[in-house]
């Protein structure tokens, strides 16, 4: 068995565990330098959490692991292909190889797939059905700007 | 001052105290009801934990608040605009609007924006650069179907 074969085994054995204990069929685990660094399991209902996907979980458990948000150098293993929300966090954390068990198409006849939230998410902002995007700009002077308070503090800390 | 304008206040204001104590400048707040029910600041740094935006601890403060990972009926007000994982998991939580202050156009003189992210995801997933995305279907026996074995417990249940 291939280190990416075993990798993504534990990710899957991760998920039918979870299903055993009444949650969701979804599990991932970080590696780094050939090891697993971090693991999750899907917990939506078990802490009414909206965003604790197996793979925010494996993430976050990751950054606490590494003591950084910064996963450059990772790779995550995931038992289902990541959602949009999935997607992007494992691509801002620096994260560049993903492996999957399980597809989108595998999941829609058992109503698991993300697809059709992918779809309507990679359409321009004011063409997405479903949600309302109001930009309210501030009327702050410029010296007020929250991004420019936050950059000469920064700055100003060297 | 309308009430968006207020919540609106309220998560600038929860940016503008997360970067007085060191945060990054982003807060959110999410309202039912026209009461807000949770709030969130950017803790990436103080919690290596490269999920924790502003939005993402929003929706999860929301769910524990309202003791359900949907958040349907709910609104977000944000400081800055979503990013593309804060977007996805708003829109899988069931949330229809969202309202911010500053745009990614605001964000990019201070390195900010998150638009060239949201450009990449949008592309078909085999076209997106600096991701390797591999799909390793299991070899498995179709009642051993991983999300079969899910449904099969979810019938049992009722």
């Amino acid at each position: 068995m291939t280190n990416a074969n075993r990798f993504l085994a534990e990710a899957i054995a991760l998920a039918f565990d979870n299903v055993r204990k009444g949650g969701r069929p979804f599990g991932a685990v970080v590696v780094k330098d050939g090891q697993v660094i971090a693991r999750g399991v899907n917990r939506m209902l078990a802490d009414s959490d909206p965003t604790a996907h197996a793979e925010m979980l494996a993430l976050r458990a990751a950054g606490a692991a590494l003591k950084s948000p910064r996963l450059d150098g990772c790779e995550i293993y995931a038992s289902g292909q990541p959602c949009p929300m999935c997607l992007a966090a494992i691509r801002m954390s620096g994260i560049g190889d993903v492996t999957f068990a399980y597809s989108n198409q595998d999941a829609e006849p058992f109503g698991l797939s993300t697809a059709a939230v992918a779809v309507e998410l990679a359409k321009p902002l004011d063409q997405q059905s479903g949600l309302n995007m109001s930009y309210c700009p501030p009327e702050t002077r410029d010296e007020d700007h929250l991004y420019r308070v936050w950059q000469d503090q920064a700055d100003s800390k060297g």
